[in-house]
């Protein structure tokens, strides 16, 4: 299955869920898919979201913890699950914070595997 | 309600939990508790993710988004859950991934108010 149609299944079933996008830790995209009421530049967080997950994974590493599996950002009204896919790809769905964030990130651990097939 | 009494009902009541801090943004910490058979250097970790709250805030402004209220971080065995009192302080919990993330997320929130009381 395409990066695109994953993408589409996950953000299609999570009730809030913005959009997604695949992006490497280089903060280049690879793909992205958002719903159509979506206002959200996807390229420019992913982009920003990949330089902070190096630097927290600096920091991991220096308190002698491994990489990071998954980050999830609660802001007023927007939540940002960042998962990686493996060390140097990630996956991040946005989502209206009155959304099922909860089965956001059970959508995102049940199709981990469909992304990491397509590398 | 001291910080010890509010971090202490949190952490015994969260399945998993390993302990807790409140620490001001600076990296002091105020208050921490852990239970008896924690082996984690809180004092660092909670320096350590200060540094990164100060990284992400400045991100999230450029990106357009407010201060994160929360964040959580899902290492291999253990997840940190890092929530803002006020825009000073902050409480850390640590839990093994096997523990009731969502009961220590649920806490956090019933318990912030009692937390920003004591300022």
């Amino acid at each position: 299955m395409a990066f695109l149609d994953i993408l589409k299944q996950i953000v299609d079933s999570f009730e809030g869920c913005i959009g997604g996008i695949v992006i490497g830790i280089d903060g280049i995209s690879v793909e992205q898919y958002m719903k159509e009421s979506a206002n959200i530049d996807f390229q420019n967080i992913g982009a920003e979201y990949m330089n902070l997950m190096k630097t927290i994974t600096d920091t991991s590493r220096t308190l002698g913890f491994e990489e990071p599996g998954q980050l999830i950002i609660e802001y007023q009204d927007t939540t940002l699950i960042v998962r990686s896919i493996n060390k140097d790809y990630f996956v991040i769905l946005a989502a209206k914070n009155n959304g099922n964030i909860g089965k956001g990130r059970f959508l995102l651990r049940k199709n981990i595997l469909n992304f990491s097939k397509e590398f």
